[in-house]
């Protein structure tokens, strides 16, 4: 399908062709493609643009990305197709290792996913051979490696399923979320829930990353001032205003 | 993937697994398993059940389709993958033609959606051969058939593109759309939207079509006493409490 670059949702429907491409590739899955619909959901409510609260959740997850020790950055089958380059970037702003977590796991799609990130992010990723498993999670979803996400203080885990979520929050690690549903168990888990679409909020991440790096006064007062709650509700407010103004353009036709 | 019949979100994953089953099968297409995973996000909004505005949208639409003189159901793929059988028994109930519409058009996977929809309603249907044209639609989405959809005066549309919604309310139809985004163009383009789940809404449709029919006065006064504009304003208010209660569970913990 040709789509205009003067549509008016351009970006995402160039977005959905990409990830159905990928699911040709056997890089993402059937569900995969199901949870990325519901994303565009919640991206539609939001106006499909980085809401405010969406920025500055985005530079405290900077910030802690950058004050921690052993940050890792989980990959999954959707946030590979979507942005393996740009958390390359950033991981290497922020000195985080990588690991590749699949929901739907089998050797040859993690060898795939693993294989295409690599080449996208110029880097070694880890989970290739999973050594460890994460408590509180019954199936086989709960392997991960122990030197990069048992070991992990702080983890960002883009569009990640809420069991993980809530196992990684469970033993003691600092959660970062990106997760457009601001009501799903996996932005509940978070300290820093970035309620916002991948493709631009790793870019926001890498700039943030950027300007804080080599600053930790100023990285400790971005994270001391940062308020996890009260952005998610600004952020459940802000739909809710969307849906109220849709509602009343329609009662003017 | 077992799904336990414990899980309080059950039925909205058994009818998942049955969609990406569907696309092995060559019936439902890869951009539609991402439409279906925007309406999950809209049903979980909704609490995952009929709300007192959808059930008030489904007996009107009931009684739009019982005093139609030529009524249509139009059925693409997702609809014919979810609740071909249950489109059937409306169809009978009320009279209506069924037509076969899909939004990613090719000969074979044309008689796939035919066969399939033919063998569960156990009736013919329109569609294999598309005689007509709907204005106001540049690609080929806009055939149909001169019996069916075009000498329509009512269209059930489930789950239909809003390009065809809008191009059949400028024809001059009474559209009942069945759509979970309470904004879409679709449910814009509606006489009756109703925001509920498909496997929900049909069977509802089907019991106020057997409760209305041979009932002419009363199938009047329920149109008459039915307003589509403020039913979708409620509708969007209860989404905003569902995300306000959210926002306060979460910020007691």
């Amino acid at each position: 399908m040709k789509i205009s670059k003067d549509h008016p949702r351009y970006r995402s429907l160039v977005t959905r062709e990409r990830m159905a491409a990928m699911v040709e590739e056997g890089i993402v899955s059937t569900t995969g493609l199901i949870a990325h619909g519901r994303g565009e959901a919640f991206d539609y409510l939001l106006g499909e643009a980085t809401v405010p609260e969406a920025e500055l959740a985005e530079r405290a997850a900077a910030a802690l990305l950058l004050t921690a020790e052993r940050p890792v950055i989980t990959v999954n089958g959707n946030t590979a197709a979507l942005a393996a380059k740009e958390l390359g970037e950033l991981a290497r702003a922020t000195g985080a290792q990588v690991e590749i977590n699949l929901f739907h796991r089998s050797e040859e799609r993690l060898r795939k996913v693993c294989d295409l990130v690599e080449k996208e992010m110029g880097m070694k990723v880890l989970g290739r051979e999973q050594d460890a498993v994460l408590e509180g999670i019954a199936s086989d979803r709960a392997r991960c490696t122990g030197q990069g996400l048992l070991a992990a203080d702080v983890v960002l885990i883009p569009l990640e399923d809420g069991d993980r979520a809530e196992a990684m929050a469970k033993a003691g690690k600092k959660v970062i979320s990106i997760d457009l549903n601001p009501l799903s168990r996996t932005t509940l888990a978070a300290e820093v829930a970035v309620v916002d679409e991948i493709t631009r909020a790793v870019p926001n991440m890498i700039r943030w990353a950027k300007v804080l790096k080599d600053r930790p006064e100023e990285t400790r007062a971005v994270l001391a001032a940062f308020r996890n709650q009260e952005n998610l509700a600004a952020v459940m407010y802000r739909i809710c205003q969307g849906l109220e103004k849709g509602a009343a353009v329609r009662s003017e036709r």
